[in-house]
């Protein structure tokens, strides 16, 4: 499986995934599923994939030959040369649902599965950080309000602490201790989610990915947060009031 | 859906389910899945079901059958009378697997899952406190040192807290608390699990359920727990270290 979290915040983007695939219990590898398209001071946007390996490379690659194509002067319509972010989606969503006509007759008769979603987060000089949840049908979600950030993959055990902490105004800092808190605690519980992380911070009109970093079992950052976030739990579970019936 | 988590210590068994059952999104109701048979100071055992109510009625219903037969002079084996709670835990799964073979076709072929789980716990006199997982086909494991609790349902949200704080020799008390923060981070993050919660507690050696308590939307205990752990969680999280990179 897999656990990505986008945060969509005022004050930017973070966005984190795991790198862990599995093809059964007994076939694990390391792939990354996070993937940026730059021209710095004019736009940024990562994806993050999980699902289906096989489909989720096509739709990446198929973005990324499209940009290759937008750059060499041919006149084909890119995720970098798109003219919204809404529009970058879109093109996400059409890869994705050319890849699943292409291929999911011949997955559903050997009895495997095509399902894939991508998170989308980006910017682009005029406009506002948006992010994306994109379907295996190439439709998609954004991000709001009411609902700042997404989640793909094993997105249950770390979503009781965004729940609880994440609000649009959360600043950048807090948005990513948040991110490692609950990728932490997915890690912990799921061991079809594994480390190394990838981890992408773009900051609200920076139109660049700030951070972007790969960190691997003992990267000191997360061990930090993961150490100290489970002896605070530990103290806070101590602390609890006694029960009485 | 459901959430069901069943807790088995040194220091005896901790039950606790939600009463949250759907057809649906749209077709919520409030069924108890908590069940209990007791002969006070001879036997006590507890059961949750999760997954189709209509099977997992059935098979409580044929265990107390078989009980108020046996209780009337007929021979006839119930978890009540059985020799052991391994007995018992495959009389549970043969109840189950009776119901799966009456109706698995015909809900098969309208569309329908018949899929079910119970969680079983219990002492006798003689034997110490033992908790099982039955499946739908009737098979079943039993708790061990190793993984002292078993939950069914919603499981994936209240599974971080049970992983980092049950261990054996946890005293009730504490055991306790852990069910209802696991039940809170549950509540909090799905809709298909909700009050009132029902909730047994059997110490070792007592041979009774020794609390068995139905707990509505404001029961005090509950919500102290709750709001407490609410509390701690914010604090801890804002004493997280700050991320340097």
């Amino acid at each position: 499986m897999t656990y990505c979290v986008g945060l969509r915040l005022d004050a930017g983007l973070v966005m984190l995934s795991d790198t862990r695939t599995n093809a059964g219990l007994d076939n694990i590898s390391r792939f990354g599923k996070m993937f940026s398209w730059e021209r710095e001071g004019e736009r940024a946007l990562v994806a993050m994939t999980a699902g289906s390996l096989s489909i989720t490379q096509g739709v990446i690659t198929a973005l990324n030959e499209a940009c290759a194509r937008a750059e060499a002067g041919e006149d084909v319509e890119s995720v970098l040369t798109c003219d919204s972010l809404f529009r970058a989606a879109q093109l996400v969503g059409d890869a994705m649902a050319a890849q699943q006509r292409r291929y999911r007759e011949r997955l559903e008769e050997a009895g495997a599965g095509t399902g894939a979603s991508i998170i989308l987060g980006g910017q682009r000089r005029g406009g506002r950080a948006r992010l994306f949840l994109i379907y295996g049908a190439g439709n998609f979600i954004e991000a709001t309000e009411d609902t700042p950030f997404f989640q793909i993959g094993e997105h249950k055990y770390g979503k009781p602490i965004l729940d609880r902490v994440i609000e649009p105004s959360t600043p950048l800092p807090t948005a990513l201790k948040a991110a490692f808190v609950s990728m932490d605690s997915t890690l912990r519980s799921n061991l079809s989610v594994g480390m190394p992380l990838d981890l992408a911070v773009m900051e609200a009109g920076s139109l660049r990915v700030d951070i972007r970093r790969r960190m691997e079992q003992d990267d000191p950052e997360f061990a930090k947060v993961s150490g100290a976030w489970g002896e605070s739990l530990r103290d806070a579970f101590a602390r609890l009031p006694e029960i009485v019936f």
